[in-house]
């Protein structure tokens, strides 16, 4: 089976590693050629220190998509689009998408599963869960739920003895719940900053636990599944991990204070600063009441203070714990 | 109201303090004479860096009886008996207890509450979340879970702007979630130890959170209970909050091997070390699978290497995400 790789960062890198691993044919897409080329030639990519780069890349679209039965999207959401308007210029012979980018489009706010859609009328599944990809190319123990169509050939195909795949029927609540924990986690790095509060940030991730489902909901999510990898699983990886791009941003913000200055000084791309736009437009619009996504969205886009923030946030007046 | 806290450790005086802070009339009982006499003395105790004792000790049990009005369960479950039995040697006019503490008592296998019924004729209520006392001491923003009798009442009593209380009408499941969520921070801690494991950290908890709640049921605790501040609130900042004593346990056990060396170089009670062996005790009893706790129990009692516990762990062959 030919498996092309659309994004060659981190993620995309560590799991063309995992389907070699599993003797699978891989190529992935970079869209610099620079850097491609210095894959290629060193074997080593400055995303994964210590990793040997065990696949091919390549810059040359059509040479991709030659080789390509199952399409693997790893790039960021926010550029799924344009890659796929590229792609349309080309003949392929996709098969199968399996998503493994976790994110709303701003422009649309649709999920992966609607922009694919609009251009594939393929099967679709997507990957998610507590899976850095770090520490995945290290074959540190991960597991991960998979959701969609063709789950069970996947599921197969991917797992191995260091990463374990568990499968889903909630397309929407795989989706939702990977794009959301990116935003959870901005707040829980924002708690971070503001000196290690164990005991808020704790709290915070209950609520927000309770935020992603009732913004699935509204899309027909299944609650089941922000009770799993996907969603509590993921949640406290990336609130937690040193490895978490989106809860380093919430670190950052408290102290820079400017969100220009740490893109400019940084080249970091963290989803949930992106998403938090999306649902924070999206929620207003059908009035679904989403206080910590609305609190990191201030912070992020109008300066508001984190701590105030933070504050404000423990301090609203719920009466029952539970009210989903 | 006059509050009697049983327990001088750090959630003994932590919320003595608080208490304090809501004007409430408060004593705290603690057993060396020589440790409460220096509390009194210089106001400071070693548990509590950098804070002032606001609240008088005594190690006079009958003093401590003549005072209380309400008392509050601050000492570890495993010398809850014994003080007890030394309580009913005096009168009293105790009309209402507070639990604080976590944990099952080993030999009978018994919650909380039910030591406490063997005792006294009067309502009970249990106090458990996310609530690390040194983060408390210093006012850090703090929400917690209250079940049980006369909740409202106390809810009122016992919330300010830095501690929030939720109520809920499931002790059982408070108080099963409360002393599970230790034995799990230590399975935490033991991946901790193995270098950093986050994939697989977030794996196991999510997976613990489900044998979590299939033990809670088993008693008819509620499932939502879980999903809260007592159950997943909990259970994150035990598994990741450098105050852990369970989670910092853990640790130390993949460093130093042997348990009894650990517990005769530290003074450190973690409680999760006690609870195991009560959890997989009744567990096999009545045949409930509860692989974590197991693995936690062969670790620290019969020298199992950890690193292949966990890794028989992440590959038990589990074909469903979600199966309670």
């Amino acid at each position: 089976m030919n498996f092309g790789i659309l994004g060659a960062g981190s993620w995309g890198i560590a799991f063309g590693n995992l389907l070699r691993d599993n003797s699978q044919n891989v190529l992935i897409w970079g869209r610099r050629k620079e850097y491609v080329n210095e894959v290629n030639q060193t074997k080593r990519t400055p995303y994964l220190k210590n990793i040997r780069v065990n696949v091919p890349l390549t810059h040359d679209l059509n040479e991709f998509l030659n080789f390509t039965d199952i399409l693997v999207i790893a790039v960021p959401v926010q550029f799924i689009r344009e890659v796929f308007e590229k792609i349309k210029q080309f003949e392929h012979k996709i098969f199968l998408i399996l998503n493994l980018s976790k994110g709303i489009e701003i422009k649309t706010q649709k999920r992966v599963s609607e922009i694919v859609s609009e251009f594939f009328n393929v099967p679709y599944s997507v990957l998610s869960g507590p899976s850095h990809a770090e520490e995945v190319a290290s074959k540190i123990p991960t597991a991960v739920t998979l959701a969609g169509e063709h789950y069970e050939f996947l599921q197969k195909i991917i797992s191995n003895d260091y990463f374990r795949v568990y499968i889903s029927n909630d397309v929407v609540g795989v989706e939702i719940a990977g794009a959301l924990k990116n935003v959870m986690a901005i707040a829980a790095g924002i708690l971070d900053g503001l000196g290690g509060w164990d005991n808020s940030k704790a709290a915070l991730m209950t609520r927000a636990l309770y935020e992603m489902i009732k913004f699935g909901q509204y899309f027909g999510a299944k609650k089941e599944t922000f009770f799993g990898l996907a969603g509590v699983g993921d949640l406290m990886v990336t609130c937690n991990s040193k490895h978490s791009r989106n809860r380093k941003l919430g670190e950052l913000i408290v102290k820079e204070k400017d969100l220009s200055k740490i893109l400019t000084n940084s080249k970091m791309v963290a989803e949930g600063m992106y998403t938090v736009k999306a649902v924070v437009d999206f929620s207003k619009k059908v009035g679904i009441e989403m206080p910590i996504s609305n609190e990191v969205y201030e912070i992020l886009y109008n300066g508001k203070d984190p701590k105030l923030s933070m504050l404000e946030l423990m301090n609203r007046p719920l009466k029952n714990e539970w009210y989903i």
